[in-house]
């Protein structure tokens, strides 16, 4: 059976199982287990009798709900059917450019939407140190440091490389996540601007970002009417728990947003998701709920994972962990299918950490207990 | 305020009528009046608890049941994001072709596609013909003549002009709908299947093939794995009235699919869309209700249309007339949104067509029959 080329895919780890898939506790797809909210149900419902109209080719209301959110005028806002959509539009402006670097490891759909139109990869690999913890505070460079259990970490410390070939970067494009995908490492605004100043196109896919508190968030949205060369990517459907939705949105200059448009169908935001969408971004009280659960659910899991002998996890900011593993993290994968039908993400869709890794969402603290547990008994065997 | 570039932009018609827009009887968006089908509401709540998975990117059940509607093996059927995403697909691949044909009128969504990918457009307009009922019945060539009722009738003439002028077509897309909107004309198969031994793409919009009964449908689906070079792109929102819910697929070659596949977002239907468009074509009492509606209820239309002075509506294999007036349209349509709150199709976006065209869906019995006495009234004037 083919393995799942993206996170989530329950119906080929229910089979491996042996159960339905409802009957898995997923921990490969990093989606808040807390949503969705019960005014994105409530939304979906109260649309159920306009499905025989077309939504809004302009989906006003819903850039005016994400503009009042983010403080930004709605034309410079593009929703779209999930963020994966916008990926490809940007993967097609990114290829009119003469190259595009990569940070990696790179979530896969990085990749398909480079491809999609030929554009030419440079691929500048995120660099794993063992360090004190007090150096990893100060290289993940966050305003509030993000609290630090770990001695291992990934950093962004050849980005720099780029610069240093003496390769030219005003024709080129840069494109990464922030928090990163899978490894976790939050960028500081700081350490992300000077490519702004270099690159002829910066996309940074922010689809965790929500996860870090207002005092805490890296996100590029407070500079983007200063950098027309800025695309920020951004999601709604992990941290609201909607991925069955597809609900995501574009921020960039309203020029490149028009441009956009006119490259794809009038109506990519079915009536359902525009009316959750603007439900979710009002709920405050989902909102402080995921940041009062996140800090000390990731502080259990990541505990937990540190006290079990062979595996080690890397610090994070988002809402999963990424953790190095002694023993091949695939046969840990079918193993805590088959005897606890619990689902982690392999990593061997990404060639830089291939069979050693694995990743886990964070959960409530009962799921992430069944988790150690699981695990305790998997990894000793 | 800007004209809607789209029928059925409720909320222009709204604040033009001052009346909110549910409120407006709408006869601009060729959506059926009997749905949305009581089973697709079903379908779309059954799934709520569901949302906080990805959809399956493969969409197997999705495509086995559309396979099942069409006696297709699944790989023969893409499911997308409403149609309109896939001719954006569709475009892409025939801006590779020297040129494509276009026949004209042409739906507005077709320029844009093509537009998108800088695909060079040649432009073969409907020939309007004034002529005897019998032989109208003998041009549109349906194997079972759909009642005529008018002696105006538009007719796919003029395509052949690209032989006779003796222009290469093997290198060359050709791009139509069928029935063809805004006219109404059904072309028969038989008058379709020389083009695709002459072109190297044919796409073949079918958005509103499934208004005509298994009896009297021309679709080419019956065919599609005879020829490589057929796309055809089929729509669940103007049957079953969910516009709002977007929900289309494309009907091709597994290796054409799996190309468009590449270039775009793993899952472009959400898991709402896929549920309803699963449960809807299973819902064989819904479609006997509308292919039993239809033909009366048109009929009803076409002869109180035809009734009134200065007005002539053309025959329609589809559920929406265009008409030809002796008035200006865009007048028409103000003075039915000001006095009635009756909104109808205005054919500006036609170039062909202009102010003397405008297009109604057919609706229920006593709705025609209130637009009937409304016009009665505005044209009088």
């Amino acid at each position: 059976m083919r393995q799942p080329a993206h996170g989530g895919n329950l119906a080929w780890a229910a089979a491996l199982a042996g159960c339905p898939p409802s009957a898995i506790l997923d921990f490969s797809a990093s989606i808040s287990p807390l949503g969705p909210p019960k005014s994105a149900i409530a939304a979906i419902e109260s649309q159920l009798d306009h499905l025989r109209h077309y939504p809004d080719p302009d989906y006003r209301e819903l850039r005016l709900a994400l503009g009042h959110f983010h403080q930004l005028p709605p034309e410079w806002i593009l929703p779209g059917n999930g963020s994966a959509e916008l990926l490809s539009l940007a993967g097609r402006e990114l290829a009119q450019l003469a190259a595009t670097a990569l940070i990696t490891p790179a979530f896969g759909d990085y990749y398909r939407a480079l491809a999609a139109y030929d554009a030419m990869v440079l691929e500048f690999p995120l660099s794993l140190v063992r360090q004190s913890v007090a150096e990893v505070s100060s290289l993940s460079g966050t305003a509030e440091p993000v609290r630090v259990m770990s001695h291992l970490s990934f950093v962004m410390s050849d980005l720099s490389l780029i610069f240093d070939k003496g390769q030219q970067t005003k024709d080129k494009g840069l494109l990464l996540n922030n928090p990163h995908n899978p490894t976790g490492v939050l960028f500081s605004r700081e350490a992300i601007l000077p490519y702004l100043k270099e690159f002829a196109l910066v996309v940074v896919d922010e689809a965790f970002m929500d996860f870090l508190p207002p005092g805490q968030e890296q996100s590029l949205i407070q500079v983007v009417q200063e950098y027309p060369n800025l695309v920020i990517l951004r999601s709604l459907t992990k941290f609201y728990s909607l991925p069955g939705l597809r609900l995501g949105y574009a921020i960039a200059h309203p020029d490149r947003l028009r441009r956009w448009q006119s490259w794809r169908d009038p109506w990519p935001v079915n009536t359902l998701a525009a009316a959750a969408a603007v439900a979710v971004v009002q709920d405050k009280e989902f909102q402080e709920q995921t940041w009062a659960w996140l800090p000390p659910a990731r502080n259990q899991l990541f505990a937990g994972l540190a006290s079990i002998p062979g595996l080690q996890p890397l610090e994070s900011a988002a809402n999963f962990l990424l953790v190095e593993s002694q023993q091949s993290s695939s046969q840990l994968q079918q193993n805590l299918l088959k005897h606890h039908q619990i689902f982690i993400r392999d990593c061997l869709s990404f060639p830089e950490l291939g069979d050693r890794y694995f990743r886990v969402a964070v959960r409530s603290w009962s799921d992430n207990q069944r988790l150690l547990e699981a695990l305790s008994l998997v990894v000793s065997h």
